[in-house]
């Protein structure tokens, strides 16, 4: 008898048919004789219904009132899958975040776990119970209800399973599992059997939407063994652990890529000393996230530099470089849109160099210019031109002998139930 | 400055456009320089989809969900009205029932209140704040959610008004008060200024479905001053209080029916003692509301007697009433429908005797023949066929001196916004 917690997310639980799917998934657990803790997510497109209203009547809600608001989404979910599970014969309590012992911050809309007193939880599940928790949320010391943001539900599944000291966190989603590269893109993308903890947060960070980094940092510092797996199909899904086995020697475990990027290119900067330091303080009070930077050579006292952010504040970072023009003076100021940032990852790759050089390579046999780069222990991310995407990482998928001859299963509600 | 309770039910939030109106009523209520605690109900028709859905997954659900699924209804209202109160530019904070301080019994779907500890909803009002609570619902002290059932929100509004001692609760609703009889029915009905709790609860429990009885009951007892008003015009409205001051002199303040009545007439009973007791203790057990009973004289060793049920409730009543033919033999057992049970109700009958003669007569004088009679200290009720209730109505209205020139308003989210 094991203790799973089993998370899903909006879309599997989107209607009635899918929520007695998900309670059916939920009973052959159970039949199995294991233990059964269920966290879930609001029903498909709840929670943006509810913002779209909540907007509609003041476009500044209060956040403390949008946790009040959107906090029901999940509760509604919570009750909804009880229901299903007890149409089906067996016992099943459903809890809010705070009646499952989610103490946070006082952050609304973005609070963090403080502690979490399970004790319902344990109590239920000793009596048999399949027991159903709201995701991404929580209450304050002072009994405030608060959320846990974007991805909130999965940090809810993990961090309830490093406190009951579950021996699998599952994580159902449209996937079946964690795959080489997009398989969207290569078709003959590799399902990944397993993989790092760092690994999945390269890939979480770089876009790759399956899980939140949050939730993948929460299970590393809990040693929580989490698995990726499909809501849709019995397929055996991806395990994230401490250390992955490498599968076939691969340096590279997966290539991500990440669209929404912008340059901003500052050229002739006097080069006097913490003039970076300024322009990217000043960026980082106006809250714009600021990713690769690259600066180039000096000359004639004068340095060029580059940075990237995201799509939608360019416009923002612009500004504020302008208002810093009298301070820090500077020729002149571009931006590039139409870009694509393409990574590989892997843990290997810290004790194999070359690995980077095989990029550039695979990248320069497409006639693909590189217009930055960027490194970590276990990343190499390029920035390149967004038409030419899919032949940069096809051709990387194959240089790093990551195709495989099946076809990879990209699930969905839509085209498989 | 006055401490104000103001409750909105369902259809005054229903929508957006609705919302912001409520809004701006309380906004109003706070400039005249008081202090303002709302109550509301689920917007619209959302505790009615929520059961929907849910009997979609499980025709039986427990008691428990269905709790922890409908208060979502009336959380999504507290926060959308407190986002649409700080739209205009005032502070609100909205509660749910716990947060409110509403402890209950551990009885799901028609939960009593143990005990309010409105310590939050006061350091709120001290610090200025608009108050929105959700009505319907508490928890148990194993903190269990609770609903109250239908017309909880009533019953929240007027408990919470006792427990922070406000001056006033008032009721905001589709029609402008408490009239003399139904204006759909009597267009020179009168809208009464004042009426007693006592008066109040038995046209409650006739239906007049303006006030929830327990509602009623609670205000009397903690002797909650009551106005029921409209939440789409400014008139006055109907103040609810222990001794109303006779109108006019007008002995009879109100005239209610109820179409929701089915006779059944047993012919022939042994008449050996305990055989009604037995009859009705049956009935009850079955959970069957048994209304007016009348028995006739005793002949020849053998009773008849009838009884009114509810509609729905017939088809089971016979069932037990032919159950027990074995135990407690009789002769015949017949049941009719298409009747309606018209009632006068003042707290002046008490000390007019002749009230009920005059409410026989104005009946027989439109040729309407009486089928049964049950009276209570302030309130005389009569069976009659239902083709005949409008004419019936309206020659007690005016026989008892209550018509007015004055043409009633039935307001109602459609024909008045």
């Amino acid at each position: 008898m094991a203790l799973y917690v089993m998370k899903f997310g909006g879309s599997s639980v989107g209607d009635v048919e899918r929520m007695q799917r998900v309670a059916k998934r939920i009973i052959e657990k159970q039949d199995e004789g294991h233990q059964c803790v269920v966290v879930v997510s609001a029903m498909g497109d709840t929670t943006d219904d509810l913002i779209d209203q909540a907007l509609m009547l003041n476009p500044n809600p209060s956040a403390r009132e949008m946790d009040m608001l959107m906090t029901t989404g999940e509760q509604i979910s919570v009750a909804m899958l009880s229901i299903a599970i007890q149409y089906q014969g067996r016992e099943s309590v459903s809890f809010t975040g705070w009646q499952a012992g989610f103490e946070t911050e006082a952050e609304h809309g973005r609070a963090r776990i403080r502690n979490i007193r399970p004790e319902r939880v344990l109590k239920a599940l000793g009596a048999g119970q399949i027991v159903v928790v709201a995701g991404f949320q929580g209450i304050t010391a002072d009994g405030e209800i608060t959320t846990f943001g974007r991805g909130g539900s999965d940090t809810t599944a993990v961090a309830l399973a490093a406190a009951i000291q579950a021996d699998v966190c599952e994580i159902y989603t449209d996937v079946d599992g964690i795959y080489s590269t997009d398989p969207r893109i290569v078709k003959c993308a590799r399902k990944l059997k397993e993989i790092s903890y760092d690994e999945m947060l390269e890939l979480a960070n770089l876009g790759a939407a399956v899980l939140h980094p949050r939730a993948v940092e929460y299970a590393k510092h809990n040693n929580v063994k989490l698995v990726v797996r499909s809501s849709f199909t019995y397929n055996e899904g991806t395990l994230v652990k401490e250390e992955a086995t490498m599968e076939q020697g691969a340096v590279v475990s997966g290539i991500a890529y990440d669209k929404n990027v912008a340059r901003i290119t500052i050229r002739g900067v006097n080069d006097i000393p913490g003039v970076l330091a300024k322009m990217f303080s000043e960026l980082a009070t106006a809250k714009i996230d600021v990713d690769i930077i690259v600066q180039s050579g000096v000359m004639d006292g004068k340095a060029d530099f580059s940075f990237t952010v995201n799509l939608e504040e360019r416009e923002r970072a612009l500004q504020v470089i302008a208002a810093i023009r009298g301070e820090l003076p500077y020729e002149e100021v571009t931006s590039e849109t139409d870009l694509v940032k393409v990574s590989i990852v892997g843990a290997g790759m810290v004790s194999h160099p070359g690995v980077a050089a095989q990029m550039f390579e695979a990248i320069s046999s497409q006639g693909v210019s590189i217009k930055m780069v960027s490194t970590s222990e276990i990343k190499v991310s390029c920035v390149i031109e967004a038409g030419r995407l899919n032949d940069v990482v096809t051709a990387l998928h194959t240089a790093y002998g990551l195709d495989t001859e099946e076809q990879a299963f990209v699930g969905g509600p839509q085209d498989r139930r």
